[in-house]
This record gives structure tokens, sequence and C-alpha cells, in this order.
């Protein structure tokens, strides 16, 4: 850990003056409250030892960083039968593309882009008797934190203003590949994005990924070691949209970025460490935390490659 | 050596007699003349150390595995200006298309198509005297095997057959993404792609991306160690067409696939294995190679996630 | 008339008999009663003649033919300023398709495909003080046919099976080009497509896109003479989702199709012609119809060009 | 005649001195030297009777206006069975796409693209013996004007600038869709494309499209009643690349331009109106000319519609 920690003061010092030339995601108007200057940076390792700098105690909206999360439980419930209803390739278009979705007839090409994660929202609803509820409670049980909850602002914020994922979710439907009504599926896909969490906090719920044979406080595996693997290679090929090759070949981790600014990124049997900076690059990830990460793996030379 | 040993033994005979779906190729005439039922293994740690199974000494066309060893040595001559020229991004569609070039204006989205080898072809054509001739030697001398060749009757058979790598070459050039005469670099593609190796010459050339500080016979370093780890990352998000996903999904490592059959895995730091069986999956990737990585990676849990 | 009546009664014949390799529409299920050896021709010249012959005079789900009536009510309203909410270029590509959509950031290709037609509904609904009602008094003024109406059972079935229309409107609504309540703009567009009406209704309610100078029974003109002339010309170019260049080629007329097996044909000063046959051909065109116009134009030298 | 010449008259003027935001094209480096400012136009009637105003009588290269002639030629040559190797359907993307030429397997949209003209020009090789002087004598013969002939220069400069033609050959050969040689296919397309005419010449060729029972000086047929009005159609809804529509609805009648600046449009058996401007629209058609022509049909009411 005082290896990481030296690299990281290092680094942080570094990125933090930098000339920020990133933007704050506006798609929705309660994501465009944050103090775009925040920057925040939290490593934590398999013994469970943190380390944080600037702000990675304060609360942000992990957004799309819970698309982990969500394909997580709902493999855990299905299976390697989930992939007859996702698939696991890079979409090689932009986020929230319909292009594809019409080729592949209603298949999203990964869990990761928005129709992915739609899809895995439908299967947790058919699996789960209070949706939001059990899968925040999920959430709160891996982490071994009761205190995370939804961002009820964001989340109607989303709502209103989400008609291209209602769009997506009726496509989808009409291929066949949403079981649920509409609503509800819809209804928790955007309370997931809501999510609020600390850098620390996301540094410590992603432990589950991190070690090979993660156990909850209650003594209870997530997933199998098999899973752990195919969700972080997941995340290395489509954790970040267009930019996931990107990002592989600078930075050289599993990862997922959300348009809250956060950036998760994984060394698996090593360590969690989470970026959390507001401006976004054109690609729709965090710059400075795009910065930070290839700058990291490369003084401490942790690339998995 | 012995664990991996006894792995290989045991899943190379569960593969061996498992219904083969796929099929050889036949977009070439000569390719289509390989015994369909060709199977060997060869893997070769970062001592050097090598064993082998099945046709693990017969030649063949390694076809696109070639695109790896002609970007190494396009990297570098050129270090980051290579990706002014040529993208890193999964392509997300079927391996020979035009769609996304015209998209990206002539920019390939990534080495490994075609169309980025292409390009990586025509940098060659202008850092080399006689770029086909140059480019043998540079393999002969990674590999410290001064017996490899091109197969001309292969390279022949390309160049007459080969009308959409034409097209593609002549669409670049219109974006001005192509520096040199068409046929020049054309006739140094079709060559690259008529290399034949064994599965052993391939374990063995590929120890450079293997070991951090590879050098060669001769002491000198191939590329950096920057470098090494970039090309490993290119490969795990896009070496298998529109496979990429799957195979990272499935087996975990960074690897590159030929129409041949052939497919290298690299594990870095530890060993390089290479499976060879000519019938294809429908994703033009060797059915048999695929299943045996992932069985293979599954037992000695040695993916890199 | 004299003329015109004999051919009819000449290819009708011919084409009754010919084994139908058509299908009958099965999207919604309402559709899927019709009696699918349904077959009727009228024909109504601009002096009001009328002939008719088979099931002219049994009402059927018009369909998209609707969608040229919205169009003219619409272009009543907005004049040329309708053009900046939807384009007139052929869509070349099949009719529900999201494609072209997205890459013209959410401008319909024409008023002849869903989504155009589905902005038309926009722009009624901002118009209109009661859409439903007021659009079905537009068709009764202009057609002097009072007894028209919509089939509530269709728009119903339409309704709720209709999840790609309601993925298109939001889609729309994403990009700012549905000013309107979805619910309210989809419940206008699905009864508009239920409207029913026989082939001679049909017939004579395109008069008004027929006769230059046309006037309804208490003297009003319903659009101008140019309008009227552009609109004819859209329906050259896109009447036929992707089998527009198809008509125009084989039977040289303006005209629009539905999936309920209608098709509306129009000779500027000469006259309309209707013919109904269920079964729709792969691009989803009668192809009884179809094959009933080509002959019809073919054997009165009647085409446009 | 004395009708639409003092139209004609009036328009010119009209247009004449309207600021023209349009652009020279400037693809190939020969096209470039033009002066831009030229702006003529020729009015042939079926009587043969004509009229000219402005730049009438100066040459310029035809271009893509050649397609309508080669197509002529290869219809009767092939009759009905051309349309297995060339659609008719409007192409709904940019002229020189090759996204959806994929789509198709090869088969181009419609004959007015530069994939379908090549096809178009592979046909001819199959039939002509010297085929750019065959092709050449029969352009001479139906406009009875043994002056007219190909600008080598033009030609020169479309073939040493032509990548994209070169790739577009390729590719659908790669689909089995080109019968000959590429480099025999392209030199005639090449020079097609640079025939070289005056608005008068232009206005006389096409009466053979325009005269329902047209024959040459000998006394012969050039090809059928039907096929002219097929021809016809043709043009109305793809003669004016993604801009078809747009023509269709504002001039209403059967044409093609050129990126030369040059527009044919054709009211059947009425007359061959010729406009000249070389600036071009944004879509590659003449601004000037769309404009004339808009206004023209529009002040003699002579739509189609």
């Amino acid at each position: 850990m005082e290896k990481y920690k030296e690299v990281i003061e290092c680094v942080y010092n570094d990125v933090k003056n930098i000339d920020d030339i990133g933007k704050v995601a506006s798609y929705i108007p309660e994501l465009a409250f944050v103090d775009a200057n925040s920057f925040g940076i939290s490593i934590t390792n398999i013994k469970n030892e943190n380390f944080g700098i600037g702000d990675f105690e304060t609360k942000f909206s992990i957004q799309s960083i819970s698309k982990v999360l969500t394909l997580s439980l709902a493999y855990k419930f299905e299976g390697a039968e989930l992939w007859d209803r996702v698939d696991v390739e890079p979409s090689g278009n932009p986020f929230n593309s319909l292009l594809q979705l019409e080729a592949d007839l209603g298949k999203p090409r990964n869990p990761f882009i928005n129709a992915g994660a739609i899809v895995i929202c439908d299967v947790l609803v058919s699996h789960l008797k209070n949706p939001k509820a059990d899968f925040l409670d999920f959430c709160r049980e891996i982490s071994n934190n009761p205190t995370l909850n939804y961002d009820e602002k964001v989340a109607e914020s989303e709502r209103v203003s989400g008609f291209r994922n209602v769009a997506l979710c009726n496509f989808i439907k009409s291929f066949g590949n949403i079981k649920n009504n509409v609503e509800e599926v819809l209804d928790l896909y955007f309370h997931t994005c809501s999510l609020e969490m600390t850098c620390k906090e996301l540094s410590q719920i992603f432990l589950f990924l991190t070690i090979d044979n993660f156990t909850t406080k209650k003594g209870e595996k997530v997933i199998t070691e098999s899973q752990t693997k195919r969700i972080n290679a997941i995340m290395l090929t489509c954790g970040f949209y267009d930019e996931s090759g990107e990002f592989a070949f600078r930075v050289g981790l599993p990862g997922k970025s959300g348009v809250g600014g956060g950036i998760v990124a994984i060394h698996p049997d090593k360590y969690c460490i989470v970026v959390w900076s507001p401006k976004l690059n054109k690609k729709g990830n965090s710059y400075k935390g795009m910065l930070f990460l290839e700058k990291f793996t490369s003084k401490t030379a942790s690339s998995i490659f």
C-alpha cells in the first residue's frame, strides 16, 4: 500500500493542476449541479487497507458504474443463461446507439451499454420481489455498508428526461427481449443509475471483483471465481463505451466509468482504485480520471499485461 | 511447465474427439488444400522451455497472426505517432467491413482488421528498403529462426482473389491514409499473410511479447516494455474480429487468430501457447482452438483476470 | 371511363386467378382476421364517375394510406415550414428502421415512414382542439362522406402491440422533434392507422389530390395546387417503403400502400384508382395490388412518364 | 415554344444575379478549371425546336449525366435481365457510399450511383467490341451529332484520382457482380464521365427519352416505349443522389445532374431542358440549376404531377 500511496499523491498533484478540457455531463439536469472541480482518489487493497486523497469522501452519482453491480446480481441469478439475453462484445459505437440493436435483433451487444443494462434490469425484475429495495440490499450487503442509497432527485431527473431510454426499452420489447412491464424495468434502471457513493465506498464495494474468493461479512460468496474473472473480462473489453480499447491500451486494467465522472479500475488479486472528476472527454469518460489512471499504472507498472 | 503439460495432454485428448462443427476457410483457393483434421498445440514458457502435442511441427499459413508482427515492427519505427494512422478500438463489425472505415474517414479501427493491417504495411513500405525481405529478416531475427519463409503459392492465391483487399486499400487511399503505391503495399500485405510456421515456431517467435525485457540473440530489444504491454492490450480487445469480447470472456488472455486455423495466446510473464486446427467457427476463428484454450485456462486458472 | 372499365375487367380476371405468393400482415392481431382472398378495384375519374369490381365495397383497414391524409392536413396548417420537421427524401431502408433517424438527428426522412407520420401527428395535435375527432371531420368533409370512422378494435390492437412505435416516438422526442405528450401523439397516430374505408370510398376521398382545383362540397379548397403537386411527388418517391423505386418503375404513378393490403394510385388530372388485396409481398406492399396496377397502366399506357 | 422562351428569359435574369452559395467540384483537378460563373440554358421541344440563353453553346463535362446514356445502351442490350445486376431503388445515402453495397451483397441500388454505373459499364464491356469507341458511336447516332467526344484530360484526371471508384469496382467484383477486367471497366467508366457537350447538345441528345416513338436519323428505334418510361421513372426517383426526393418535390420532372454543374430535365412528350452552372450545393447538384428549374416548372405549371 505504501508504494501505491506515494505514486497516488505524486500523480494526484500532477494531474490536479492540468487544464481540464472536459465538460460536465448535462444530459440530465441534476448532474449539472455538481462541483466541476471535484477530484478525488481512493484505493483499497485486498487486505481491505484503504488510502484516499482529495474529495474521496464526497458522494457523487455513480451512474453507469452501477451497471457492473446489476450485472453481477443478474449473473448470480441466471448463470450462463444470461448470455442468451445479452452479448459480451464491444459495441464499437456510441453508448446510446440503436444501430446495432436493430442489426442484432434486440440482443444488446454487452451489459454495459444502456440497452444491455436495461435488459439486465428486466432480468432482475423477474427475480426480485421488490426490485429497487432488494437490489439496494444486495449493494449494502456486498459492501457491508448499510448507508448506501439512491438519490431520488437524480432518479426523477433521469425519468423525466429519459426519452431515449424509454425508446430503447420499447424497442427491445418489440423484439421480445424485455419480459416485464416497461415502466417497472425503467423505474429500476433509473434508480440504479442514481446510486450515490464516495470514491472510498466504491473502492470497497468492488472488492468482491478484486478478491478471488471474496465472501461477505455473513460469510457468503457473491459470485463464483469464474464469474468474477468473466465480469472483469467484460469490463476490460466493454467498460468505456467506444473508448474501451483506448482504456485497455493506456491503462491496462478492467474498469468501468460513469457520466458522473467516476471511474473504477480493478487489478485482480491486488487492488481496486477509484477516481472521480466530473468533467468528461468527448467519449463520455472522465478526462482527469483517464489521465490519472494512465500515469498511475504506468508508474506502478501494474497493468495486467 | 509440468503442470501445463499435464493439462494440455488431458484437454488435447478431450477436444480431439469432439465433433468439429467448423469449416475450413475457402476464401482463397490455396487454404482449402490443408488437412482439415490437423490439430496441434505448442507452449513455450519464458525460460524458453517448450512442449508440443499433435501436429505441432507441421507448417501452416499463419495468415492474420502476422498482423501482430507487422504491427510490432511498425510500432518500433513510428512510436506513438503510429496511432494517428490507425486506432486501437474493437471494430464491432465483421473483419472485412467497409462500413466503419467510411464513418471514420479512412482511419481503421485497429491494426488487426484488414484495413488496419494494410495501413500498417503502408507504414512499413515507407520505412523499409526491401519491404518483403526486410520484414522477413525481422521475423527471423526475433525468433532466432532463419528458416522462416513466405509461401509464394498462398501469396499469389491471395493476390488473384483479393478484390476486397484491393478495394480496401484504394478506399483508404481515397482518404489519404495510404502514402505509397497501392500495388506495393498490397504485395507486402499478401506476403505477410502467407508466412508459414509450425505451432512450435509460433510459440517461440511470440516470446518477445511474453517476456518483459526480451532481447534477441544479438542482445537487442525489439520494442519497449510499455509497447509490449500495449500490443497485448490491443490483442485482448481486438484480436478475434467480432468475437474478441467472447475470447476475453471465455479464455481471458491476449491473443490473435488467423483464418489458417491458428491461434496464439499470451500469458504475460508466463507463457505463449499456440493451437492449430483449420476448421473455423462462423466468426472466422478456429472452432477447436477456442474450445481448447477455454478449457486450458479454466483448468490452469491462468487467465489474466 | 369506358376504356378504363374494359381494361380493369380484363386485368382483374387475369390477376384474380394468379397464385398469390404474398402473406397477410400479422404484426397486429386484428389485421390477421381479414379474408385473405379479398380482391377489389375501384376507379373514380375527375368527373366523379366511378367504376368498381370485386370486393370494392367492403371496408378494410387503410393503415398507412392514412399518412397521405394526415400529411395533407398538416401541410394545410403549416405550409412550407412543415419541412423543417420532416424531410421529403426516400428512406432507402425498411419502413420502421431507426437507423437513419439517428443519423438524421431525429428528422424523419419523409412523412410516409412511421417516424415521419408520427411527427405529422404531433403537428396535428398542436393545431387541433380534439385531434381524433377533428381529423375525422377533415376526412369526412373532403370525401363528402359522413360515415367514415375509425375501427376502435384495430386502434386498440395497434396500441397494445406498438412497442416499436412507442420507441420511435420517444426516440424522436429525445431529439426535440416531438412537441406534445407522447401518449397523445400516439393515440392519434394509432387511430389514423385504424381508419376503415372501401375501395370506392378511397378512390373518392383522394380526388382532392387528383383534381387541380378541387373544392369540397362547401366550396372550400383543401390545399393549394402547388401543395397538391408536391404531395403527389412525395407519393411517387416515397409511397412504397423501400419499394418506391420499383413502383415508379413498374407502375409509373404516384401512390401509397398500406399493410391492410390497399394501394391508392393517382393519375393527376385523370383518375384515382384503388386496389385491395390483403396478401403482402416481402416489402410489405399488396402482391396482387402491385401486379394489377402494373398491368393496368401498361395496357392503358397511362403512366405519368 | 414561345411560352417557354419568355419564362426562360425571365427566370434566367432572375437567377443570374442571385448570390451563388454553391462550390465548384474539386474532386478531380481538371473540373476545377471551369469558369465558375458560367450559366446557360437550352430547351428543345419534341418538334426539335430549340432555344438557348447564356452559355448554352459552351462545352462542359457532363459527368454523371452520361449515366443515363450508358444505362440506355445497356438496357437496349439486356432488356429486363439488366435488373438482376442493378436495382431501381433510391439509395438514401451519399452518392459514393459503400454502406448499402455491402448490405445488398454487391448489387448496386440503382444505375445512377457510381456503383451502379460501374456495373452498367461492365455490361457494356461484355457487349461491345471496342467499348469506348462503340459507346461514343451510340451517342453520336442518337444525337445525330458526329462531333461528340471524350475529354481525354478529364478522363485521365478521373483515372489518377479515382481511388474510390477503383475501390468500388474491386468491391463489387468481390461479390461477383463485375464480369470483366477491372481496369477495362473503369477505363470505359472514366471516359463516359468525361464526355463533353453544350447545353444545346444535351437538350438534343435526350430527345430519345422525351419523344415516345423516337427514331434516329437512320430510322431506328433506340429503346422501346416501355423502356423509355422506365428510364424516366428511375431518373425521377434516383437522378439526384440523396436529393432526388427534393428535386421531384420542387421541380417535378425526371432529371439527372452531374458534378460538372449540368442538369437535364425531361417533360415526357413535351420538352427536354438543360441548365448548366458549375457551383454545386452540399448534395452535389448545381445550386442555380436547381433554383432555375424550380422557378421554371412553377411558372409554366409544367411538372408531371
